[in-house]
């Protein structure tokens, strides 16, 4: 089984909980899964969700089941036995947050060592975050992660993912737009500590569309002249990206890819644009694109969606936290570009171009037929090593 | 130089030879074709339209540069020198259109002979059909292909293929929905008698762009529901559809791909909808998307397109005609997957499964490769016979 | 209390009776009821559904409760008293329907005979068909109705307001595209018999906003070039559209408006254009507008919209009702222009111009109030007389 | 003749002068003019651009001729005869704008009197405000729109229509969101001075038809649930509205109406959202709008429009010229409320509630009427003294 950790219990992470849950019983259809019919040795039933850190006064304390009721989704039972455990705050948390964390009242460094405590006594294999959006800067040495933890200057997922990497043996799975798996001294430092880092900030919706519509349009020697995309929905993470910081480093990864898949950089206004809270979970997305085309005829294209943005996110869970125990069982620590190709907005580690999905999506597949090959051929060594016991 | 003889003098056929006029004096920038940037030994420069042929009385006699003028753009002047020549209106040409054909008054045999003397005459490396859709029946023994011919049960693009493989060393490129290269009948004819089918109908709008992004969904496990996608214009192409028939054959072509992409076939309504004069070349194109997301949430997707119908295909002919010629200079005869899968809503030869456009682009990419590195072979060995001989 | 008779107990009539129950059990909220909160003497709780006629085999002999729960709504007890009786179904309901009919073993003059002994029966204030489309022409005597009665040759709508007029005192709300409410015979025989008929084809969807935009865009002096409307779903009424004659029907109704509301007819193509099971009652609308603006400016509309068909009709059924009963009370027979302009898609009688639909409303409000004040000058009248009598 | 002096030679201004000259000279129909085919006594050929003055260094000392060619549309060669002069740049006119502006070396004062002088020269009868959106306070007493001026405080629009008014006998047309016709003080400067304000902020796009489009939805009985409304362009105008201020004013009169439309105000998100230089002055605009139909079911909306932003104004401004001259000389002082409620998105004088455009058209129908009538009532008045005199 998988041990899996979640920073984070929003819609996202509890949609994570209650589907896996379900799937584990046969009560939903694997739908909104990359790979659900891939298999590479680490099958959808093999999830196990052990823990759960939040920082929200209202879930710190209730139990998954709680929680998945409080989002409108009806659990299974086996939910009642994973309690929200307090988190750390920091700087990073949105204000609108009533808080419960584990820095409230205590000194950081008090906080981190009862965090890495209850990480040690959990033995995640895979710490999912699933926390707010929140801005930071790459970082280049350790050192640097060190010294910013113990000043607090770091927002809350660099130091879990510190944390993390401090116990090593973890694969860290950064869903969100803080430098991890950009971040060197991060993939650097999981390489030595048996680790992985994988990340940042997971594409669900419209950007890995955007992605592949734009590398559609460039392989038909289409000459993009703007590209304008609205975000706009009424869950947490919207709210959140109300404060100006977050929203600036949401739209940085956003708009990172253009140049990569088109050779240059049109013209574009690319953004989480609003919170309008009846659209719920429901995001609205509008885009409008324009090309030249043959001749010098100018072409347009709208694209509208009303797209459920913590599903969309719970199905790639699935996957990455499958993919981060494979990984590491087939002793690949630091970071995964094929991975994070596919799955992220910003694929580490840093410096990294960008892929259209599709093709990124092939080389996805023969990563895992790679890591699924060591899997067989250990499974091969290990029962020959059995009978050669016998 | 290629040398290209035009089928159907409409918009697009017209597009093309006005823009390759300008591409060659470099007053245009290459943008809608495919391939531009990508050398394999035909430059851009290198085509030559030759000759053309259409059965509207208004067009036939004219020279190029009045029909080009005809439809708004302003053409070089050097397009005076070719006139359009009275093509075979058979059974299949609208009934809207006012022909000049050389089956007006004359028997079939008699009018096809004429057109192969002509054929003969010109000497073109490349024969494009850009004539109006046409329903048809794939043939599978050449035997059928004379039978049909000579009773004038074909359709005008079958009959126009028949003509160009009886004379050989030619590449015949279908840019509608006959089946010629889904025809195993003409691949076949075409292998023995060193020459090239490129088809059918050829894949620019809304088409390709649903393959790519049915591929999208199916790659993150998504299940599609339905797809509805309705497309309206005002230009000759959309106003021979609401002849029933032919709307049938477009229809097939352009849902054909969805159980290749996803394994499945969802409910589905995809055709051309409707002409509406207004709307000109530049089509309206809706097309309405919806999934299972993980967890049973239904996503939705709403894409319209304002499209230039006629450039946008233009720009793939330019690939087409230089492909077509550097392949039969390759040695490649028959059909070639690899080219039809990039640019045609049903790839031949008959039976081949449709790719996700982005995938098949980088297979063609390699198959571009590949002939390009004949050619380069064969150079050297030429520049070497020739030291020889020296 | 409104007696009313339902005729065609599909998905519409459904949720009229679902809603109409739970509106009289302060259930929900009075949504999407036009003149909900107008008071005109005929509250939302005086509606009682008192009979229900069909001739599908799968509703006939079945209580209006299992039929409601069929659709998946939830329905209160009271729906079990009324039980869907055997209708006709002539030669005009669709093929894929099967029947159980009065006219399935009966004589046309036999059957006839029995639905109206059932109408007396039911002594039904308003009768409301909400029965399949079907394609008819306008009646101009009354003898021409009794001798396409009695030979068969009439669609449905037109036998059923033939019985209904012939017992008179009683309101026929047409919601379908037939000729009833533009029939001069029927609104004559109305007249003659203290009824009246209301009609044609309810308008709740995407026909009335398009008279609205198009109205915005005229009093702008905007020239409309073109109009493109496409409709697409999947409950029974498309499904019944896939028929020819029926899909002609329909577009009649829907592009009616254009030249009464922009003084000139523009190019169009404005049509149901397809069945799509997947979208279920919610059908996709997608509309493309493009206009001239000052100094020859080519501005462009999309409007897409998906719309819950039948509780939109539902809705426009409690005020029909209402607005029939108010009127026959106030001794209003025949029609009522003011009524049709805002409902219908045809407004009766035949020759009626079509008005913006925000005027129509302004229209409407005026009647009520007047039908409201006879009703109010007629209690005072009565409670006098009462003294009177005292 | 209608002598008409603007403010802010921009785009829409400069479309303006040029089509005005093109339909005297009947060079063009005449679209996108509300009124074209109303006659109340003031011709569309009737108006005279005698003057123009701007900030933009580019532009002051240029002809329109030149300026209208800047923006490239072909100008008839009379536009030769004005010159833009320079006017106020004050603390309000956007920071990306180098000025040539009275007050760049001399005081505020002297700036002003020259100004002043100018107007007094050019004596207009309709001095039209086409400057930049500019953020400001409605202004109750003349004593503070006094100080402001000697200060400085006040934006541009408000100093400019300080100028007007001191005058007197003019009109004064603001088309941008400063409080102008929504100042009580400036409202009562223009009663008293035999002087009329029209405003604020022209309403041509997407505002007034989310007006009409929420009626509709109104009329229904529809609930509301949110509106999002998305607008992103490249001209000028977006280019100002990316300096926060301007911004939240232009915000500020786009959300203005909907509390009046429906009774209630539902969550939304309406702004001018962005600067997207390739989309010139054909702005796209996206909204969605969802509701609640009968029976609780939720429909929704998207509409996506091109619009041409400065022709629309344009249009509306040939309107606007002839209803503000036609209005004084009907004896109409202070602020036309019937003219304000139809082109204008905060309708002047303050307080005054938003109406469905549609029905404030038929309002505008009737008030024009009225000073028509009045004009008729003085000609055969003028006829009859004349007579008299003879």
């Amino acid at each position: 089984m998988v041990r899996v950790m979640l920073l984070g219990q929003g819609f996202a992470a509890s949609v994570f909980a209650w589907g896996v849950m379900r799937l584990k019983k046969g009560l939903m259809e694997p739908y909104g899964i990359p790979l659900a019919r891939v298999d590479f040795g680490v099958p959808l039933t093999s999830i196990d969700v052990v823990a759960s850190v939040d920082v929200d006064a209202v879930k710190v304390g209730k139990s998954l089941y709680e929680v998945v009721r409080m989002y409108g989704l009806e659990p299974e039972p086996e939910l009642r036995e994973v309690t929200v455990m307090p988190g750390l705050k920091l700087e990073s948390t949105p204000s609108f947050i009533k808080t419960r964390a584990l820095d409230d009242n205590r000194s950081l460094a008090d906080s981190l060592a009862r965090l890495q405590e209850f990480i040690d006594e959990v033995k995640p294999h895979v710490i999912v975050d699933a926390t707010t959006t929140a801005r930071s800067s790459p970082l280049n040495v350790w050192e640097k992660v060190e010294d910013g933890v113990q000043k607090g200057t770091l927002p809350h997922p660099q130091v879990y993912a510190y944390a993390a990497l401090e116990r090593g043996d973890v694969a860290y799975v950064n869903l969100q737009p803080a430098h991890v798996a950009c971040s060197p001294a991060y993939v650097e430092r999981a390489r030595t500590k048996r680790a992985l880092v994988l990340g940042d900030d997971c594409a669900t919706g419209a950007t890995p569309l955007t992605v592949d519509i734009l590398e559609h349009l460039a392989e038909r020697g289409r000459r993009v002249l703007s590209v304008a995309q609205f975000n706009i929905g009424g869950n947490a993470d919207f709210l959140s990206l109300t404060e100006p910081d977050r929203n600036v480093a949401k739209e940085e990864t956003k708009s990172g890819s253009l140049r990569d898949i088109l050779g240059y950089e049109p013209p574009h206004f690319i953004r989480p644009t609003g919170y309008l809270e009846p659209l719920g979970d429901k995001k609205f997305v509008a885009m409008h694109v324009q090309w030249i085309s043959f001749g010098g005829f100018v072409d347009e294209m709208i694209v509208n969606m009303r797209i459920n943005d913590s599903p969309a996110l719970a199905g790639y869970m699935v996957d990455l936290v499958r993919l981060a125990y494979a990984s590491l069982k087939a002793g690949v620590y630091g970071t995964v570009p094929e991975i994070n190709l596919f799955y992220m907005k910003r694929p580490g580690p840093q410096g990294l171009k960008h892929k259209p999905k599709i093709i990124a999506y092939q080389d996805l597949l023969r990563y895992v037929r790679g890591i699924a090959a060591i899997d067989i051929v250990e499974r091969v060594f290990e029962v020959s090593q059995i009978r050669v016991a016998g």
